[in-house]
């Protein structure tokens, strides 16, 4: 082909393309979500990308179907997923007869929203999703276990400084109706929303404007303002004395949910009540939850969720109540990666690198089968180049050792192991060498 | 909402939904395959779904051009990617600086083609590929390790009587050369092909047809059926004395991938030369793959592949030589689920199922989170059920083990733990019950 027809080769923007390296913190990220997931016996769940319209946006309307990619096959009108819940509100509605209830999924995979691109903003992006879906009921201990897991998977990402965020919607929904503001209790979760942004005086006014009583808002900031221990929090909201069913409903819960995400083992400063928080969505209608990185808070939350009344009303009339929450993890590991506070266990994929002294490296080959055989990723320099070359690769992949076979090593059946980090060299037979390698994992 | 404006939950045709026990299966076979590669220190990559169609379809034509999922949103012509090597075409022109040489990637994700649908034809399939990327070079000693990859990973899929069959593309059109009928050359491999179903007698008056003479499908029978062992093979080919330098080539180089594919310890009775096995392509300039399992020898080939002389021609001048191989995962996963035939390690994601004896299921939630510590996949049932629901909830999951909560066992800090399969069960301290449940796991 000629030179001047070569095709420029580009990714779209606003989809993230990773480097080797960075793609191997990717997975491992991925991967150690996947085992928290699994840990608390998670099925998992592959739902196609691409769904019929008509059954994909059966509930999408406004800004989210601006943001779909979508377009005709043939005479099928097609849509890619913009996120794992409709996809998984399908799947129970259309599989009810074949699952077991409560049913727990996970799904990590990539959801697709045409958005304008921005720096951080992505239009191809990983959700790593949990719900819990129960037949008509669905016990409140659920709503327990879900920071649980939430705390076992930061964890395991390597963090230890995080705080998550509960909340009961039915503590706002019936604060707001006890003040008789049901209607724009929205309204005024958007302005409580930028307390920390703009102080209570800002708020405050922010208030008035939409005209609400001067003292319902003080009766709204006293009760936005309840602080101290878990206890102290849950002791201050029973001295309101409410009298409100949705309320009380709503205290009541909040109350176990502690007591019982107590139970799992949850340090209690890991998590917290936060009266603030309501998550935009109608769609949740008990408890809340949002996550924060308290190192990294510029990153927002992190993991957030809540339980829900009604999966599935737009496909079937079955009563689907949930609890689920979200991770999105490609926005986590850009910014994290950002801050260079990707926490990873391993840099490379393979253990060692085997390298041959003399231009013959047929004999590398057996040696890289024992080792592999034993489990231990391990690679071979094939080219045949100068020592210095083949060290470097290793050094750039940052393999952490290498084998080299030279004519001793060869005659004596033994190979060099050269530690890269430490520069240690030690001649070993494979049985040691593999003994050596197998401690390089985690 | 009313019941009438119910939309139907419905998949699109050609896409593979699993059902959880399925999806089980299915993700351990991804994670072998996965393992597989990376035990051959092969890098992960992870490229978007959708490109511009400009990049995507810069070498496409004919056919696949009819298959793409492809359409505009705002001034963009994109397309959904249709197979993984051109992505990686462009990642490694457009990362060429970046990027260590050999470079060794491995991509497992979806593809996309839309075929007409047909049992087992999939729109959206996976594809499990790994590739080895020269700069200007590259070892035929990556020739040979190809097969020591394919049998690593059905080896770990749990196969032993599958054959990986091997040719050179050099030696087929050296021959073809020798004989002065290279421009025909595909047609009569169209032919030869046919063999195993319609005879040699069938294939001779096919090859009359298309005007070969009958001394030079004489000599391409003979050459054919060339049989034995890969040494008795490779002495017949000499015995040809077939004066052509591209054949000669060809000869050479399967000699020394022979003896190397032996030097990494693939058995002689997983591996052969084929010489009838030519892989459509155009593409493929050396060493071609085909993988069978031989008591599915009607799945096709399960791993197929070669050594291209060019990746991305369409995209830069740089010469980026390389050898591959695909595994079509959604297919093979849906062909030996239907002959019964997937081998899985478990079938359920949890380890455990804690159930409580009473009503209050707050005991068991310590106890849950003291497995998980340990490592094990452990679910709780937190629905306040008979016992015998509890039971099947655990049977139906195949959930190995059932961790029990009584009066006696909370009161003596002890769970009664059944095995599901023997029935066996014991009352055991917490540390027992761990060493029992840790080796449920491979």
């Amino acid at each position: 082909m000629k030179e001047e027809n070569k095709v420029t080769p580009r990714t779209l923007p606003g989809f993230m393309e990773l480097l080797p390296n960075e793609q191997v913190m990717f997975n491992q990220m991925k991967e150690k979500i996947r085992t928290s997931y699994e840990k608390f016996g998670f099925l998992p769940l592959d739902t196609p990308v691409l769904e019929l319209s008509e059954v994909l946006l059966a509930k999408a309307g406004g800004e989210t179907e601006k943001q779909i990619y979508r377009f005709t096959k043939g005479d099928t009108d097609l849509s890619m997923r913009f996120d794992l819940t409709v996809p998984l509100a399908k799947y129970v509605s259309a599989n009810y007869g074949m699952l077991q209830f409560p049913f727990r999924r996970y799904q990590i995979g990539k959801v697709y929203r045409g958005e304008r691109p921005q720096k951080g903003r992505f239009r191809e992006f990983y959700q790593a999703d949990i719900d819990i879906i129960g037949d008509g009921e669905l016990s409140l201990l659920n709503d327990a276990e879900i920071p649980s897991i939430i705390y076992t998977t930061f964890k395991e990402l390597g963090f230890d400084n995080f705080t998550i965020r509960i909340n009961n919607r039915k503590l706002l929904n019936g604060f707001f109706d006890y003040l008789k503001l049901s209607d724009i209790s929205m309204d005024i979760m958007r302005c409580i929303d930028k307390l920390e942004k703009i102080g209570a005086d800002n708020v405050k006014s922010e208030l008035l404007n939409i005209g609400i009583s001067e003292n319902a808002i003080d009766q709204i900031l006293n009760f936005i303002s309840i602080s101290g221990t878990n206890n102290e929090k849950i002791k201050a909201l029973e001295d309101l004395n409410i009298s409100n069913t949705m309320f009380e409903k709503g205290l009541s819960e909040i109350k176990e949910v502690v007591k019982n995400i107590i139970s799992f083992g949850v340090p209690e400063n890991n998590f917290m009540i936060d009266l603030t928080i309501a998550r935009g969505l109608d769609y949740y209608t008990g408890t809340v939850y949002e996550t924060f990185l308290n190192d990294y808070k510029q990153i927002g939350s992190v993991c957030s969720g809540g339980r829900y009344d009604n999966l599935a009303e737009y496909y079937t009339d079955k009563p689907l109540p949930g609890v689920g929450i979200s991770i999105g993890l490609t926005r986590l590991f850009y910014k994290l990666n950002e801050l260079n506070s990707v926490k990873v266990d391993k840099e490379s994929i393979s253990d060692v690198l085997v390298v041959s002294m003399s231009e013959d490296i047929s004999p590398c080959l057996p040696i890289a089968t024992a080792f592999r055989n034993a489990g231990i990723n391990t690679e071979i320099y094939m080219n045949d180049k100068k020592l210095k070359t083949k060290f470097k690769y290793a050094d750039k992949l940052k393999i952490p050792y290498i084998a080299i076979l030279g004519e001793d090593e060869i005659k004596n059946n033994t190979i060099s192991l050269k530690n890269l980090s430490t520069g240690e060299q030690n001649t070993l037979n494979i049985e040691d060498a593999i003994k050596v390698l197998k401690n390089v994992k985690k």
